[in-house]
């Protein structure tokens, strides 16, 4: 069978994660190393990731801010844990002027700054240093602050949208009277992300408690929500950080109470990247590209004339842009439907493969017989194929109009069933000794290997040695612990790494 | 009279500025030398611009795309003219990874980079770079990009908004087939920007080019809008530049044209940035405050239910709610009304002049008396006092919901009618000699000197010594060539620096 790619799912996973970033023109590796140029259809993905986060954060009661991309060399230093951390990963500045010296430039050594300064790799310093200012007393907190910003962490192995130097998010940084209050903030952020990444981009996750070991540096509990991707490992899709009074005490952020004493306040800080994308793409591509849950296509709707240089072609277009207006009058996910009529002077049978490959959820190609006879000839992105073959539906004009709202919401709703049953089926949770796990999980295959899934099992909460003494074992296995999920069985077993009375479940899987 | 502000625009214009940036609550000098904090009602107003200004790019034909925050050094060597505008104000990224030496914080000489890579102060080699690998053949022209970014020039003496290392911006980027197209497109996000100014920020401004002297690095033509402030100095609010072959040239970016030939591209770029914030200041601030246009004010309208801790506050407050929720409904320049119903616990005088400084355009004061009686007591904002007395209006709440939108539109069209005239009568064009001309400017008194306003003189073009002379004359006096307006009268007299016969008018002014 001949498919739009060059390599399937099957054959190659991370191959063909690298063809459909390419052949779906979301994004490219740029000239400089580890970052990436986000290319107009992958950017208008996070644009409507974007919008839609925003509103939401909005609702919740945050305020958008601005801070500085650069943050002094000291700030760092403040929060020791936090330091340890980041300092590995940093862009440091040191110079802010150049030379030409014999026709070659250089950093001029009289434009040395005293401090270097480091691009942020998070904001929690700089952000915690004028929370210190802005709250005097109980009467400003709680302060709901949000950035949508780029970030910058040395990467030495970088993956287009999964793990790049330079990355677009949003990290929200928030300060309250008492801890009850402040994780109720990291709970409810984590359950908005957790629902707006199911309803807009399909993408069913667990939220659950980081381990001890996978907190933020610097948190006291760090929550996350995790995805199942089609080759069953894990992606950490966001993350939200309960920062106890450890920012606050190194950075001096204290309020007055009611009683008239100084109290620190405690914080906490939640981030989702374009990483996101990443997800999207290895949830729901196929072997002929990306599939786009029409909540975040930047066009839902992709209308191709099929024109042949002759008269009847000026009925085709007017066809196709009458339906367009009309498509463009109904609404899905709180906007207007997004519907283009795609006039570049290609031939259609290429413009078909185009828009498959970059996932558009409904194609409609309309040719002089549709026009004269009011029809609708039109592909299904989620549902493409019928055996080998591209199936095409046809639709009498004007029920394909009354009814495209609830196509838009059928293919969502497909997309997120396929993506639910992927993930409910293949957590295990009958391995109770490591040596099951180990024989569960058996040798790493590399990134092309079989499909393992997830394990939940028993966890005792080991900490110290004993802690470390389990992440060398899962080490040699590639494998990893996802979180916690947040809905626990009321009657637990045994740890697999202890043996000792289970405390809680935990997920298990190679990730991202 | 008892003023909002502790300083007014004639006793002092910069500490003015500066007073208004800090009691509206817009922004702050952050720890990091020349960058600032956007606070919510400062970052507010650039989403706003941000919303409609992406709106109108997108109209006009151009796509969104991300690309690096850190260039290449090499890159900036490609332009010769480029790297000399550029090269002595840069951030220069010479590390990735900081260490810790006896307790203090290092950048580790072990992991210095090869390259040292750049904070972009603008992206044209960068985007340059990707076109000339995207551009194949005359299909794939014009190539019309924007980007939205933070971009950082190392400056020495920095103001709020005006003037910052760090500053937020949009950058087009267009590759076109040829200099007729290519200048069309200059011309036409000019355009876009001087209407945009205009209709949103009620900021009228001058359309022209920029002479020799003042052109970006490597451009052919430069065109900026120029807009009077209330001290009579410019502000350049935005530019746009036909960058002819030069970029095209130094980066190869060429085209299959239809006979088969590989040719050069035209290139433009055009930006605007968060410095349009402080043209809205200093546009229409007055002795209390910020005064701001409704297209771009984060709230429109804010209610104030005036609470005496009694059993009427019920009423007040449900009455407030009610209000807010029947105001909503209504719209203003695309989108529904911004309303706050403000609940703060803080005495409701205090709040009066918490948003008349910030300047929220209609400030609703309501008690119970209003309540019970279906009145609304209200404050404009654009007149917000008569004699020395806040002014307060009186109206019924149906026939003030009626007349909501004509309200916004005309307190929209009074702050641009107020500004429009400040520049209409403020250039001089009778001055025909250069003794004139220093005569009407006299010595520069320094920023809080007398307003002076532009004015508009023959010119010759000189080039050469002869700019450079003329550049000289000036500068001693504290001016600037603005730019040559678009609009030209058809008779021109004779250059008042050479006394040769002038080939245009140019504006003439002290600036930002």
């Amino acid at each position: 069978m001949q498919r739009a790619l060059s390599v399937t799912r099957d054959a190659n996973f991370p191959d063909w994660y690298q063809d459909v970033v390419k052949q779906a023109d979301l994004a490219e590796v740029s000239p400089t190393r580890g970052c990436m140029i986000m290319k107009p259809w992958g950017y208008g993905i996070w644009e409507l990731i974007q919008a839609e986060l925003d509103r939401q954060i909005k609702e919740t009661g945050h305020d958008n801010c601005y801070f500085p991309l650069l943050i002094p060399m000291s700030f760092f230093a403040q929060e020791a844990e936090h330091v340890d951390g980041f300092a590995k990963e940093m862009a440091v500045v040191t110079h802010h002027r150049l030379k030409s010296v014999d026709g070659a430039l250089v950093p001029d050594p009289d434009a040395k700054l005293e401090e270097p300064l480091i691009i942020r790799p998070t904001s929690e310093t700089i952000i915690g240093d004028a929370f210190q200012r802005w709250i005097r007393s109980y009467r400003d907190l709680p302060l709901l602050i949000n950035q949508w910003a780029n970030v910058f962490r040395w990467e030495m192995r970088t993956r287009l949208f999964l793990r790049t130097a330079e990355f677009l998010w949003q990290e929200g940084h928030t300060a309250h009277a008492d801890e009850a209050d402040a994780m109720a903030e990291t709970r409810r952020m984590l359950e908005v992300y957790r629902r707006f990444v199911l309803d807009f981009l399909a993408m069913p996750v667990i939220a659950g408690e980081k381990s001890e070991n996978e907190r933020f540096p610097g948190a006291v509990h760090t929550y996350s929500i995790e995805a199942m991707m089609q080759d069953g490992k894990a992606l950490q899709a966001g993350t939200s950080h309960y920062l106890g009074t450890n920012f606050a005490e190194a950075q001096n952020i204290r309020y007055q109470d009611r009683e008239g004493g100084l109290t620190l306040c405690h914080t906490t800080s939640w981030g989702v990247s374009t990483r996101l994308i990443g997800g999207v793409i290895m949830t729901h591509g196929d072997d002929d590209g990306l599939r786009l849950p029409p909540a975040i296509a930047p066009r839902q709707i992709v209308i191709v004339p099929m024109l042949r240089d002759k008269p009847e072609d000026e009925a085709v277009l007017a066809y196709a842009d009458a339906l367009a207006a009309e498509l463009t009058q109904h609404h899905a996910f709180g906007g207007k439907l997004r519907v283009l009529v795609d006039r570049k002077p290609i031939k259609s049978a290429e413009k078909r493969w185009i828009w498959v490959r970059r996932g558009v959820p409904v194609l409609i190609e309309l040719g002089a017989r549709d026009a004269a006879g009011g029809q609708i000839s039109y592909i299904r992105r989620d549902q493409l194929r019928e055996g080998d073959k591209v199936k095409t539906h046809f639709a009498e004009r004007g029920a394909f109009v009354a009814g495209i709202e609830a196509l838009i919401a059928d293919i969502q709703a497909a997309l997120l069933a396929e993506a639910q049953a992927r993930l409910d089926g293949n957590i295990r949770s009958d391995i109770e000794t490591f040596e099951q796990l180990a024989e569960h999980f058996g040798p790493d295959e590399g990134e092309g290997g079989a499909f393992k899934g997830w394990v939940r099992v028993g966890w005792s909460r080991p900490t110290g040695d004993g802690l470390a003494a389990v992440e060398e074992r899962l080490k040699a296995l590639k494998l990893t612990i996802r979180n916690a999920p947040l809905d626990q069985a009321s009657a637990l077993g045994r740890c697999v790494f202890t043996g000792e009375p289970a405390l809680e479940e935990i997920l298990i899987a190679r990730a991202y």
